[in-house]
This record gives structure tokens, C-alpha cells and sequence, in this order.
């Protein structure tokens, strides 16, 4: 399966979460046994070029990618989660959205000191949340040595921020001119 | 690796999240690389039995293990998520939590009619949420073959109520006398 088999599983809805966006919905090809397969696989061969220990996958639809990758490659999944959900002592990090701000946290005891972990999740835009997370796991300790991700909106610019931050930036499907 | 090894990387932490609850936390087995992939390849073998053609998993913890186990068997993964997430007209419930409610939605698309799903989820408790989902999934045309968790509570009775509702229930890891 090629990406651009992969590419055209991913459904795009207009004017959802509001007027004027272009959403691109991954749960089509989540859905799709065959294809969700493939993308793992496929994303799985970065995380093995990269040499990760870890994969940190951002909740919620960057566990369902980060998780299916870190079994398939046998290294630990770390969820960077929405407030609140964690059962222990967390290292949390406010971040702006376009309208106020929300909040990630992590287990800082699941990030051993200097590990080498890809940061995952399904889509880039303009990348806040995946900053937020980028400087989460190095306030714990962690290495990112790569952001990976199914689709990138590049003129959203995200991917040029964490590439600025330091990251290298994955991504297996893009749709430009978004 | 055993049972008996998976569960010793499962994390009890008391009174969480509220005075007298014991937490099983499964974070501290997804951060252990091996231990994952072989809590996935062992689920999967489950999913793998009951000839599934896609795994539903709720929202967050069961995306993390049913997304993985989806990916391992080459089927489709069903996201059942909380309220306002998917982008497009969903099949929604709405159940009763210990103070107040809850609602757990489905892109009805999503669920061929007549398909044979296996439900995920990390954990099975009192079974409130893992039966709110099953209801959803047989309005949405779904046929569940099984409810498959990683961790049984045994004691707090969801398991029965699951089975009393027709379907079959496996977990690999049982914690009785919660």
C-alpha cells in the first residue's frame, strides 16, 4: 500500500471544528484494517531508523498511532495526557490555544534521564500542542529525537516550529495547500 | 514473559482517585517495551480467536490497547469517544457514572452492519462505561463477539454484567480481592 493509498483513506470535512477549516479525519483510516496496518508499519521504520527507546504519544488520537507503533517496534508508549488523568505526582506544562489555554501532563518517573524518544501524533497544523509536549518531555529528562506524524498541514507551519526547536519532523502524508 | 510478569509491572497506588480506591495504573506495563508488545501479542491472540473484523476501543486508555492490537491483527480500529470529538454526525449514549452522567459517541460509518467486533478497553471495573458501549456498537449494527480487557476487577462485577448481556468476557490479568 502506497501513501497515496494511505492518502486517500484520510476523509476531509469542511467547516469542522468550525467555518472555514478543512478538517482531515484519520478515523477513516484507523478503520480500515488493511490500511491502519500499513501506516503503522510504515511509521514503525522511522521510529527504528530514529533509534528510539520510547515513543511519546499525545492523547487522545496520538495514542491510538503512538501505541499501535510502540508494540509493533516492542519500546515503551508514554501518553502525554489532558489534565487530570494521570495517578501520580505529574510535570504538567499550560500551553495558549487560539482562544485560552490547556494543559499536558506526564509521569516524569515513565521518561529514564537522556532517553531517546519519538514524539507521535496523528496530525501536525500549527503545531502548539506539539510543542508543549516537545518541552514537557525535555523538562523530564527526555531526548526527542524525532517528531512523527500521518498527516502534515505544512503551510500551518508547525512542522517549521519543532524543526526550529531542534527536532527532526516526520511525516507520512501531507496535504498542502490546506 | 507470563501473566505473572505482566502483572507485576501493573502499578497499585492507593487512594486514587479517591479515598479507598486502589488504583491498578497499567501506564508503568505500556512504559515497559517488552512488556507491552507482549501484553498486545498476547491480546491479540484473543481478538485473533474470535475472528474479529475490527476492535472498538474507548476513550483514552482502550485506544492505547486497542489501537495496538488492531494494528497486530491487521484489522480495522473503532475509536468510541467522549462527547464532541468525531466530525461527523454520531450515534451518541448517554450513562449513568457513580455522581452524574456520561455519553459515549460512535461514527455509526464506522461499523458495517453485522460486523464482528471485540470491545477493549484497559480495564474492567463496575462496567458502566464498557456496557454503554456495547449498547452503542448493537445500535450501530455491530455484533460484539467479546469484551477484552488487559486488567479484571473480578469483584466489582462488570464482568458478569457484560456476560449477563451476551457476550463474552477475557482479560489477561485478573486483581481479585480488589
Amino acid at each position: 500500500m502506497s501513501p497515496d493509498d494511505l492518502k486517500a483513506l484520510v476523509r476531509s470535512i469542511p467547516d469542522f471544528p468550525k467555518p472555514g477549516i478543512l478538517f482531515r479525519d484519520v478515523t477513516t483510516l484507523m478503520s480500515d484494517g488493511p490500511g491502519f496496518a500499513a501506516a503503522v508499519a510504515m511509521l514503525a521504520q522511522r521510529v527504528e531508523a530514529a533509534g528510539a527507546q520510547a515513543i511519546a504519544g499525545i492523547e487522545a488520537r496520538g495514542f491510538i498511532f503512538g501505541a499501535a507503533v510502540a508494540a509493533h517496534c516492542g519500546v515503551g508508549f508514554i501518553p502525554v495526557r489532558k489534565p487530570g488523568k494521570l495517578p501520580v505526582p505529574v510535570l504538567a506544562i499550560d500551553y495558549a490555544l487560539e482562544y485560552g489555554t490547556d494543559t499536558l501532563e506526564v509521569d516524569p518517573g515513565a521518561i529514564a534521564d537522556g532517553a531517546r524518544i519519538v514524539l507521535m501524533d496523528d496530525l501536525i497544523a500549527t503545531g502548539g500542542t506539539a510543542m508543549a509536549a516537545l518541552e514537557l518531555i525535555r523538562q523530564a529528562g527526555g531526548i526527542v529525537e524525532e517528531a512523527l506524524f500521518l498527516v502534515d498541514l505544512p503551510e500551518l507551519g508547525g512542522a517549521s516550529r519543532l524543526r526550529e526547536a531542534g527536532v527532526a519532523v516526520e511525516a507520512l502524508l501531507d496535504f498542502p495547500g490546506h
